[in-house]
């Protein structure tokens, strides 16, 4: 059941995220204007549809000055008021500089939800039971680029320069904040100067407790890129090597990783018995609730399966 | 070639994170000693094999009680060491009780990388250039099981309670840190009681600035499910309604997302011309730099391309 109420609160939370909210901002406690120490502030939270309460430390400038025990008595005043409005959830949202704050409200039992390079967000469960918030963002995603040339049958390769092993993999890496799994052409032209254009998805890897990821999970997709050049012009300090190499060398060689061998067999099965066998293709889609489009990756379908595409 | 730095330093911060280190930890500036406050303590880091230095206040039983002005000089005064030492990086790792050590480092140019719920993480980029430290996590992973009876041609699907519009969708949601993408199985079961087993992911939607993410961005997988029971027993609290509907009439009610009704087409595409039309298939492949497995998915690979799985 944990897990279901989560998924409410992701709906919900999209929702309100959404604009969805049922009041403005209001007082959360009369009771914060009489709390010793606390200069006459109070904090004042907006309610969200779900019951719960958000503060930005930002938006009070009474709190200037404060210090770190008088802002403890004003949020344990502000937290009793909350309960008894039966309200089940309390959001901190607390500027880089304010942070003296996070402490004392540790203290009370706030925790880190999430932070930003400037601000931190902390929230504190007032209702029944264990938490229904809303995690944070659990994964990385890596995105890399299998530029097969079907003319030549060679496929480009790369060699770290950091790695323990040396072992050929398609280029690729990181993605940015906000990027596309299709943007693996542009990551691939960064690293290797080739240039190209993305033809399907190929394959998805999730792994949890990913080095590198801070204890977080990785997830890594492969994309089929068809070259539309081929001077290889690659990133030294990225880069050991950078070949075009023979598809067939590239999925029978140990000098590889299982993923890059795999991915290559399915080039070669592609490439003998037609890549409608092994691409997923892309298409976008509107968002219902946003009015955001997304990227929607699956098997070729038929357009006579697709016509309509249900609500929008 | 932002992103070629990215992805050196994702694969480096790998090895890194893996164990790999070039020297124990180590006094980062002497200087530190002669700091004016500082209680004779220093700011003992530990270097990492990319240049980087990181230090864990939890291990600096000398800070304790001291302000944060006096920490700012003893911080000021490492800072100055490490650049003079040629560090390219500063890490900074802050249990939430010593939060009133973030505003003096932020003041410093420090910035939060992410934090974890009792501790937050800071880093000041020393190198030249901009920072070319990896990020954090960008994605939240929801997962969604498709349950379909071939020999009744229905599919299970729900109606949220919280939603704006009421449309049929597949029972699913939010993953919790480190589960798999098939363990949409047993998150159908809680939201609905039916129960099932994996067969195949169908489809992968990526969508950015996606409420409820907290401004992150949105990775949604669904999977095909075979059913092993069949009596609905759902979440009242979490769905408003919860069904076995015909195949065709969801892939053509306008009362669904665009992306169930695409899904419901895909499903009677493979329904009518095989389901190998229409899946991804699963297997575990080990890690190559960790000795940990991780789960591959893509189009069915015949075994005759399989064979080795190249370098483990």
């Amino acid at each position: 059941m944990w897990w279901v109420r989560r998924t409410r609160y992701w709906f919900s939370t999209l929702l309100y995220a959404g604009g969805a909210r049922l009041r403005p901002g209001r007082r959360t406690a009369s009771g914060g204007l009489e709390t010793p120490g606390s200069c006459g502030a109070e904090l004042q939270g907006e309610l969200d549809r779900f019951g719960g309460v958000s503060v930005h430390l930002s938006r009070h400038h009474t709190l200037h000055g404060l210090d770190a025990a008088a802002f403890r008595r004003l949020l344990q005043a502000a937290i009793q008021q909350w309960r008894s409005e039966g309200r089940i959830a309390a959001w901190l949202h607390i500027p880089i500089l304010q942070s003296h704050f996070i402490a004392p409200a540790a203290s009370l039992g706030f925790c880190f939800h999430h932070a930003k390079p400037h601000s931190s967000t902390l929230t504190l469960w007032l209702g029944e039971g264990p938490s229904r918030l809303p995690g944070y963002a659990t994964h990385q995603v890596g995105v890399a680029g299998a530029v097969f040339d079907v003319s030549t049958r060679k496929v480009l390769v790369v060699q770290d320069r950091n790695k323990l092993k040396n072992m050929w993999k398609f280029p690729g890496g990181l993605s940015e904040p906000g990027e596309d799994i299709d943007t693996a052409v542009r990551e691939v032209f960064e690293e290797t100067g080739v240039k190209s254009e993305f033809r399907s998805l190929l394959s998805i890897r999730q792994q949890h407790r990913s080095p590198g990821a801070f204890g977080m999970s990785d997830m890594y997709l492969v994309c089929r890129l068809q070259p539309r050049s081929f001077t290889i012009n690659f990133c030294q300090q990225e880069c050991l090597k950078c070949e075009w190499i023979d598809l067939e060398n590239l999925a029978r060689t140990k000098h590889t990783t299982p993923i890059t061998s795999r991915v290559a067999r399915l080039l070669l099965y592609g490439l003998r018995e037609g890549f409608d066998k092994i691409d997923l293709s892309m298409e976008e889609l509107p968002a219902v609730y946003t009015g955001l489009f997304y990227k929607l990756y699956h098997r070729e379908l038929p357009e006579s399966y697709k016509a309509a595409t249900g609500a929008d």
